[in-house]
């Protein structure tokens, strides 16, 4: 706590009078009271995040699916589950932001039913002993964001296992994005380092590899330059 | 570590020269590369456990699914994802072993298919915009190892929403384990503190409320005094 304190204290506030709000870890759709639906999300890309934009002297809420990780220096965490409770958390805080940057991984789809008890392994299987769930989509909470009437600058993640260039500028153009960042999943998720391209209307922007405690400090840099212009 | 080192040698050593494997913390079968289906488990319990017999003496073997915790001084922690995973590293390690403690929260089923690229939103969705998973069932681990020619003595945990005694007792008799330790899920799964009952051939042993390290050593005292009389 008092290396973290001192770091803020050194950093420039290139953020100073910004509210941002954020998402970071997976979420988890249940399907029974223990079973569920989740993605491979450590949540350490945002957490990382978030305390360098609290080092940078932002305003910082941050919406958090599960993770086992301490709410940095600074920084207000509302702390959530599924994607439904993620979307409401950021509803309510979103009308003040001048920024939201949505970097947790959030299940696209959630079982249509939740069991209320847990699934017994005798229960309405199949003949051959399989099992089916059927899913429902879950909202998109960086494209409803991003379309609100006064939008706040709004920053994408995207987790790609193949054509990251593709899927990443079709994600910017679609939600209408003024920022994507890509990574490879084989790069990052769920481990210490990033590589990471940025995408913005003016081009491609591909950055080193680095920890995403420093990738983090970078992304300030980055947000910060793209605001002072907008 | 100090704490931990001075703990063990002020520790009875009721274990010594017993090689225990055991499971802990959940399963997660992977959709795709990103997503996948889990359980909520924190595997505080069954790192609790590997602790607590270490500390007796045991030669400790702890297979374990994905979770946010350190490995117990003096354990030898092997890392799965799978269920499949768990089983195959059980299988390697049983042989050798008086006792199997059956902790973690082994998923029931898996996806019959892994997608080997992230499934996009967009892609084979229903007319409703709706998705279907088809689950193929998972190896039993536990009954697996209860079914073993020379069999160690196996312990099964019962996590259940409802109808404890009636699904732990079910859950004895029909994988032959001399040992099930039940709890209501709302009591403990991910939580600190843990309420269990004890069920054996002799009968229905509730235990009052205890954090799980306590409720850990207590475990060694009841699964030591069975092994002295099995």
């Amino acid at each position: 706590e008092l290396a973290e304190a001192v770091i803020a204290a050194l950093t420039p506030k290139q953020l100073s009078g910004k509210k941002i709000v954020m998402t970071a870890g997976p979420t988890f759709e249940p399907i029974d009271p223990v079973r569920g639906i989740t993605n491979q999300s450590s949540g350490q890309m945002g957490y990382a995040m978030a305390r360098a934009f609290a080092q940078a002297g932002a305003d910082v809420v941050l919406v958090s699916g599960p993770v086992a990780l301490a709410t940095p220096l600074g920084v207000t965490r509302v702390s959530v589950q599924t994607a439904e409770q993620m979307r409401q958390a950021v509803m309510r805080e979103i009308a003040q932001a001048q920024v939201f940057v949505g970097v947790a991984a959030v299940a696209d789809y959630r079982p249509l039913e939740v069991a209320e008890h847990k699934l017994k392994k005798t229960a309405s299987v199949d003949s051959d002993g399989g099992r089916t769930i059927t899913l429902t989509p879950n909202p998109d909470i960086l494209a409803e964001v991003a379309s609100l009437p006064a939008a706040p600058y709004c920053v994408g993640f995207a987790a790609e296992s193949q054509n990251l260039d593709d899927y990443a500028e079709a994600k910017r153009l679609r939600k209408r994005l003024p920022l994507v960042i890509g990574n490879l999943v084989s790069d990052g998720l769920g481990t210490a380092d990033n590589c990471v391209t940025l995408y913005d209307e003016t081009g491609r922007y591909p950055l080193p590899p680095l920890s995403k405690p420093v990738l983090a400090r970078r992304l300030v840099d980055e947000l910060a330059a793209r605001l002072n212009k907008a």
